[in-house]
């Protein structure tokens, strides 16, 4: 053996083997997720640029926003320039202000807690749940019982004597997080959930979709993502009043006139492009062969793994149905420590497979924020590795599995 | 007269029918700026979606950077996504702190109030000059001699002891700023100059390029922009490690690595998407055009406002070649007051004109920040008229005024 080649100890599973089983005609280097431009993407944005209309004015920004809203079951859709945008303002929409704190999970992509960053309030990270990867309510339950002071009327924390003013659930690789008794908490200790949907276009959690399950929500369009804009967000809400401010405060708070320029207060520029929406008007319209395909592929990966040893693929709860955005493989314990090993492993043999995102409590910048135990999330993180996920790879599998997804 | 019909008096000159003269052809709604896409935008856009490569990775991000550099004259563009974001990041690079003050015009679009605002500093508003609508050096200068403390070796307001960390001038509608001796008052109180270059891309001033007169500057290139990439920005700087800084910033800072998610600090999703970086190599082919284009349209207007009474059309001075963005013209002060009125004629008969922006001091989220006496720019925003400006409008014009411009 070469030496620059990663060491496997025997006792690792042959995973390169079965990624070729499941994806014999993929051409290497296989992307974790690629975008799939089989509609009317050329169509709708070459019409852009014939009309003129490639920038913040536009009709495929309103044709953009009233499908994602009606994809989400929701009534209000506002786009915006990309996730994190839309997470970000999504936190003011439900209150958050300086000094505040919010609750994330610690297992999620630094977008989450960069947009509470972005408020000058604090994340508070939280532990995951095993059958979900998204928030585990229940043990949030207890925490919260021990450190929530509501005795001014507000909920405090009452070891830093600040607000805990949001909680925001991330339905990670797509996965519904246990909604239920998460907004019961949330009820409970008047807390608003924002739900950062990012991940998860087309999931739904007990016949509710993703995104409508909080009181204001946040979508992303970027190049990975199920659906893409090339890059783009969308915050999603069933009350009037928030998206009408949300439409507000995505466009510099400029009251409307037809020439005066008074902004009533600090604004943003995160108008979505009109060229950027007319590529995910397209991209809407392919959305259910998207879902079909990765639901397919998932399946597909479920029995390629199936019965072996030190491996398990992560598969959806009973009361979610997921979009498998990113598929992944759990390491047993006992070889994940070889996870770096097999990383290297599949990226020398054409696949582009990661490993989930550095815990947000293991980043410099947030290592003094407060947390729970987050034990779970900590193991989880050690332990995922995320297989090529595109709609694409999976079209192979929609005759045999299509009818069972 | 119906009552409907804005009322004007007879001593207001009849500029419509200026217009009229000027843009015979214009079909109405005649907009202030409409971009022109006249060379290979279809073809790179659908380049774009052939390769997959619409996000946030792809060979026109690294293009359009370079081009941009070569064309403002500086070694390092980092592409952004959109002009806000790009001065945003501009003024972190320059070293502006919460807590600080940083000198901005107060004519000027909300934008460059709103990034000072989203470093948690203080907009600190100062006049402007007649003869470039931008930043006056002199009326500066004297000024600062009367607030600044150096006693500290840092340079603070001696008013409210806060630091006094950037100067951001504006070239307002692509006039360049007296850059010379507002640059000899940046080393003379070592304030550096961010330059908010949103509006003059291939504006030049003495020679040099608008974009590379700061420590760091921002360029726009939103849909209303000279050239426009649907929605983007640009970071301009020579220095390198700013440079390589501000790339980090704006893509979340995240450290290099084949699958590691480490990010060093609160960083942004700010990266311009590869299918609007597209857009914007194929504007920037067609940029020299534009301004010659643009160029004897102002030549045009000033042709055909020559002589009439009341109203000036605003002109480059002799440092100054402007790109004329947006041409100007200035109401006398005898009838400033009726310019509301000639604005609703002037949209009544098609022409979309507009005033300039609403004084930064007089908006309500800034109305208590610092500032100099601005009458100057005060009475400026009373009696500036833009004019219908897109580059289409001045083709006609290249054959009588080409080679002048």
């Amino acid at each position: 053996m070469p030496l620059s080649m990663p060491s496997v100890s025997s006792d690792i599973p042959d995973l390169i083997a079965v990624l070729h089983d499941v994806l014999p005609d993929a051409k290497a280097p296989v992307p974790l997720h690629e975008p799939v431009f089989a509609g009317n993407e050329k169509e709708y944005t070459v019409d852009c640029i014939d009309t003129g209309w490639v920038s913040s004015v536009g009709s495929y920004v309103n044709a953009f926003e009233e499908k994602v809203a009606e994809l989400s079951g929701v009534n209000y859709a506002v786009a915006a320039v990309n996730g994190t945008a839309a997470l970000f303002i999504a936190l003011k929409l439900a209150g958050v202000e300086p000094g505040d704190e919010v609750l994330i999970p610690t297992l999620t992509f630094v977008a989450t807690a960069n947009a509470v960053a972005y408020c000058d309030a604090t994340p508070h990270f939280i532990d995951s749940a095993v059958n979900t990867l998204g928030v585990d309510p229940i043990k949030l339950a207890a925490y919260l019982a021990d450190i929530c002071d509501r005795s001014s009327g507000r909920t405090l924390n009452k070891r830093t004597g600040k607000r805990i003013a949001a909680i925001v659930p991330v339905h990670i690789f797509g996965h519904p997080v246990d909604m239920d008794p998460l907004c019961a908490l949330s009820a409970q200790y008047d807390i608003p959930v924002v739900e950062d949907a990012a991940e998860s276009l087309g999931s739904i959690y007990k016949g509710r979709k993703a995104g409508s399950l909080g009181l204001v929500s946040a979508l992303s369009f970027n190049g990975n993502k199920i659906v893409t804009t090339g890059g783009g967000g969308v915050i999603l809400t069933n009350d009037k009043n928030l998206a009408v401010r949300a439409k507000h405060l995505t466009t510099t708070a400029k009251q409307p006139h037809a020439w005066a320029f008074n902004h009533d207060q600090v604004g943003y520029n995160f108008r979505l492009p009109n060229i950027n929406a007319a590529l995910g008007c397209a991209q809407l319209e392919q959305l259910d062969g998207f879902l079909k395909s990765k639901r397919a592929l998932a399946r597909a990966y479920e029995e390629a793994f199936r019965g072996m040893n030190s491996v398990t693929v992560f598969k959806e709860t009973d009361f979610a149905r997921s979009n498998y955005w990113l598929n992944a493989i759990l390491l047993d314990s006992a070889i994940a420590g070889q996870r770096d090993v097999i990383l290297a492993q599949m990226h020398e043999a054409g696949f582009m497979c990661r490993p989930t995102w550095t815990p947000m409590h293991d980043l410099p910048m947030y290592k003094d924020c407060p947390r729970m135990d987050v034990s779970v999330a900590t193991d989880l993180c050690c332990r995922i590795i995320n297989l090529p996920s595109g709609a694409a790879l999976g079209a192979r599998y929609i005759s045999t599995y299509g009818d069972a997804s």
